[in-house]
């Protein structure tokens, strides 16, 4: 079957806050095959700089938009999928956006022929068995420390093995602060169930900074501290690993070779990937077999919809010893209700992976129709590109 | 003064062919101060991709529009240029094309800054005195030996100390076919000149195809093999420097930590920036002097203006042991006559780096005329952008 046509829905809520809430917005890619099969992607990315690399004028050889490698293509095998990511990829190398596009269209095209052949994506990328998964909760750091506890406790409450806090405030007062919310976290979960910590990037390349949290961070027995630089910094990585607390990075991997290099020069223990940002599956899938030679534990970064959930569930759906699973607990109302039913942990706390085709979901267009935003890109005077 | 306006011109050929031609198009960004000081700068980017990163909406608090972080912002020194572009980077990280459009808006605050004080850019980075550099041609590797033994041939007629191949048909047919190529290089540029082989990533990871060349590689005298592999490829870097000829990359960085990881673990000798991808002046800098500590020569990476060209010096016009320019002898009209005056090599096939204010140029307004794309983005029949 051919690739006959990729839609871009840009869906947004009303109001976005500035605040690290990234379910705020979604670009859903519907993709469309000539013989009627569709299937479903989502891009963890702006979804209008995304949608101007597919459809912006060539700049050169090397440059140029998604849709001049795309549309037209013949996929009837996973290898086709791997093939055409490879030469998109090698036709917009220059230009930055294409990992983050390319994202939701990989995506879909895994969906669409998981339709078509009635296999789960997992099952196409070369898994023989998936494996549940255990849930932890993502959740912002509170305003106020009683904040943190109110939800860590909701969160214990919930269910939930483990919680993941970050962002909000962390990081950005004092250690004193700090400290408190950690405490609170600890405090809120109780001492039988996981906590982790996320820095959102906040010390950037400054390992003094991290350190004075360390002692603290085991304290309070956090399995991983996430992100306490920026992704480039991987001598800073690297240096603070050796403090004693894993480290948990690589969210911001456009690519494979950025997630590798997170592993072989800044030593993380936790590779987290979004399916969304990486390339989609196929690039994410060879993060994860990479992180299973090198001994990493690979997780799934989502913070959005049930779709994204799904879709990043996949490339580590076989791998027995990578058993975390993000799961967003905040997120909204678009995030929730994009498709028909809901992903929700079981008794145990734990995802099970659906074994149905493709990614297993359902989009909901009443939602779709509800929070899309319109597009119109004009170049002198004629439409490059117009949401339906 | 604060930054009142940013302005992006977007200018194309009538017709982009399908070649590695970087020329054919083109992103201006004018920056106006409230005072009236203006500045110029470009993206070596896709054009429209980097507009809608100015102007999109925003999607959650790590990625803003970079129009959020940059209009208003107060610029009247160097520190206030540099802490800029380290706020560009942290509020929108999670927007993929951020690096490419700061690219421009960058240099456009250098140029300014340097207008305001009646300093040259290199200055305020903070070099004493500037070096003039030894230009090589940048040619594109012809159809047959006959037409690269041409080109080469006008290349040292034409007063070049050194020329490099690149592109075209090179790597992408037989071993011989190649070794044909470097035959008629150095042929037609006699033993005199230096010649340099650009691989455009063509064996993307594959070592063993690369190392097929090395052989005649030497024979010919190559001073560099550039870019045999995409630029994530860091082990295979490392792996192939050991092989006996020096490797230079570096052109796809987009940050300065990608650069830095291209000399630390890819073991180049020439790291190649691109002011108008990694981040404009302030990046490049940044990697120019990391570069001087570690021994690696830093060259420009440029195949397109004369604005461009300028701004490219800047980074590295302090630094006598980084002597090499990368000069495009076969860009477009376009390219050519965006400033009132060219830069050309002097008797001794050397380029002066200017000590006027800013990047010492001036814009040619009829070519912006004559070349200018209009751009028009709606978001639910709103504008969000509009060429004036």
């Amino acid at each position: 079957m051919r690739i006959e046509e990729v839609d871009f829905h840009y869906l947004s809520m009303p109001v976005v806050r500035n605040i690290g809430d990234g379910s705020q917005d979604a670009l859903l890619v519907q993709v469309t095959m000539d013989d009627g099969t569709v299937g479903f992607g989502e891009c963890e990315a702006a979804p209008l700089v995304s949608i101007a690399a597919w459809c912006c004028p060539m700049s050169h050889s090397a440059c140029k938009p998604l849709k001049s490698t795309v549309l037209g293509y013949e996929i009837n095998s996973a290898e086709d999928i791997r093939r055409l990511t490879f030469e998109v990829r090698r036709n917009s190398f220059d230009l930055l956006q294409t990992d983050h596009t390319l994202s939701g269209i990989d995506m879909a095209l895994w969906d669409a022929l998981g339709k078509k052949t009635g296999r789960p994506a997992w099952s196409l990328l070369g898994y023989r068995q998936c494996f549940a998964k255990t849930a932890y909760a993502s959740q912002l750091v509170g305003e106020t420390p009683q904040e943190t506890f109110e939800e860590a406790k909701k969160a214990r409450e919930g269910g939930f093995k483990a919680t993941k806090f970050g962002w909000g405030p962390f990081g950005q007062g004092t250690v004193e602060d700090d400290v408190a919310h950690l405490e609170a976290a600890r405090e809120g979960l109780g001492d039988d169930r996981v906590l982790m910590i996320d820095a959102g990037t906040i010390w950037h390349e400054d390992i003094a900074a991290a350190r004075k949290r360390i002692d603290a961070l085991k304290k309070c027995n956090a399995l991983w501290l996430e992100e306490p630089f920026h992704c480039g910094a991987l001598a800073e990585y690297a240096e603070l690993s050796g403090d004693g607390v894993p480290l948990a990075a690589g969210e911001g991997s456009h690519n494979p070779s950025l997630a590798k290099q997170m592993m072989d020069f800044g030593k993380v223990k936790y590779i987290q990937i979004d399916a969304g940002r990486i390339g989609g599956l196929t690039s994410a899938y060879e993060v994860a077999e990479y992180a299973r030679r090198k001994g990493v534990v690979y997780v799934n970064h989502t913070f959005t919809t049930y779709l994204a959930l799904s879709a990043s569930l996949q490339p580590f759906a076989g791998m027995e010893s990578s058993y975390w699973c993000e799961y967003p607990v905040e997120s909204t109302e678009l995030a929730q209700t994009l498709t028909t039913k809901p992903i929700r942990p079981d008794g145990d706390g734990r995802i099970q992976i659906s074994s149905e085709p493709g990614l297993g979901m359902e989009v909901d267009f009443g939602t779709v129709r509800r929070f899309e935003r319109k597009v119109q890109i004009d170049i002198d005077n004629n439409i490059i590109w117009k949401s339906k």
